[in-house]
């Protein structure tokens, strides 16, 4: 469900916030967003989610706002939604629209504020499971708009039973289509550091877990999930959820780490008192 | 110029052809489309381009109106539009809107008319420059929406002053970012068959050439541009255009070649009938 949005500066309500159909977001997929969520109605992280978004921006060479435009616009946002739990933000800059069906003359940029869809309660109780699945994002450092083998293996996902797809490449674990992942092997905390989208919730859960673990970022072959003793994943919605299967391969005892059970209490901790 | 679109059998004019910004096209990049122009008022070979669109839309799971409904919509198009000359048809399949950011829900299908951006005169007399890139797309026989790579390496171009980016993966040459490509190697006309978009252009021009030429659908290995003694890309819009020069490589005499030239006549007394 959409609350609000604004479109350059201007406030719309659900079904006013359009874009034209000759939007190059919407006929090249020339789009890079990001999405933050509020606790306690407040932007949780927003400095580190707004250097993403330019990081993505950049990349792509579409001008954004500066960042304390962005912020008024977030908070009033937040200020004007009737919604009383905490909300979802998304930020999206595409190529506008074009005269010749290719060319950026004026980028679009939209901010919507979106009720949070949360994982069900059972899932952070349980754990999931994940199959993996060969594939390197185009630009896997870049939040683009491209979510295309997201959505057409959500059969597979379905048929196999799983949560989400383990993308891996040239021998290597990278991510799931919408999450960064970690294993331990007992103490250490390892988790992927190239060809991956660098998550905000991959970030606190690095700070969090300093000095209380061994922590490496590397590369993770994926015969390791063979040895690995307990494993999540992370991510701005799903927070942080334990992996207990993937592929065939059950993790530890089949339930949810005691590490990562302890993490998972430290960011709820530290998003409390945010 | 956008002339006039369709949405869900509404017609709209410019300014308020809109879709909502949640639209799984613009969010997550789910979409297909295709590409049709007229020819005399008259849509060029719509059959062929409604069969691929129906290709691309299966596989990405996205439900089209029939063929009838469609066909009507472009004709009832052509006839509103006030624009004198040949005009683009786009159709556009999205994911819809959405409730959660990721689930398909109820479709959006748009046809827009379009006025055509022809190339310059020039290129058709005096051929054009391509460099190679290494690429291939994410599914490479369905016309998603996704342009990435051609849109953010228009500096490239601009730089190596080249009209395009000829693909190529593997040690297979493939395509342009938005064109198929032939090459002759005397009176051999040769063109990529795998890993490509089957254009419709292409399609017309090896029905053209049959019986003309000797014709090959194989793998055109990269180095194999050094032996071509023609060569010519194909599409919608560009029609044919003669390739007078791939990387620092001249082909032949660095002038459009006599069989492109004759093939290029041929199209254009087949669509002068049309």
């Amino acid at each position: 469900m959409l609350i609000h949005a604004n479109i350059y500066g201007e406030y719309r309500y659900p079904g006013q916030a359009m874009l034209p159909v000759n939007d190059l977001g919407l006929i090249r997929g020339l789009g890079v967003f990001d999405y933050l969520r509020t606790y306690n109605r407040k932007p949780f992280r927003m400095d580190d989610y707004l250097e993403r978004l330019r990081s993505s921006a950049d990349a792509l060479l579409l001008p954004l706002p500066n960042d304390t435009e962005i912020k008024f616009v977030v908070k009033e946002l937040i200020r004007r939604s009737d919604y009383p739990g905490d909300i979802g933000i998304r930020l999206l800059i595409t190529g506008g629209t074009t005269p010749d069906g290719i060319s950026v003359t004026k980028p679009s940029f939209i901010v919507t504020a979106e009720k949070l869809f949360l994982p069900p309660a059972d899932v952070f109780l349980n754990g999931i499971k994940l199959i993996t699945f060969e594939f390197l994002r185009e630009l896997p450092q870049v939040k683009t708009t491209n979510y295309l083998t997201a959505i057409r293996n959500v059969k597979l996902k379905e048929q196999q039973n799983a949560y989400e797809l383990l993308y891996h490449k040239n021998g290597n674990i990278l991510e799931t289509s919408r999450n960064n992942f970690f294993i331990f092997k007992e103490n250490k905390l390892i988790t992927p550091k190239n060809n991956i989208l660098f998550g905000i919730t991959r970030k606190v859960v690095l700070e969090l877990a300093a000095g209380k673990y061994e922590i490496e970022e590397r590369e993770i072959k994926t015969e390791e999930i063979n040895d690995c003793t307990e494993a999540f994943i992370t991510g701005t919605t799903k927070k942080i959820i334990p992996v207990v299967q993937v592929n065939d391969f059950i993790i530890g005892d089949g339930k949810p780490g005691a590490n990562t059970v302890k993490i998972m209490r430290h960011f709820d901790d530290y998003v409390k008192g945010w």
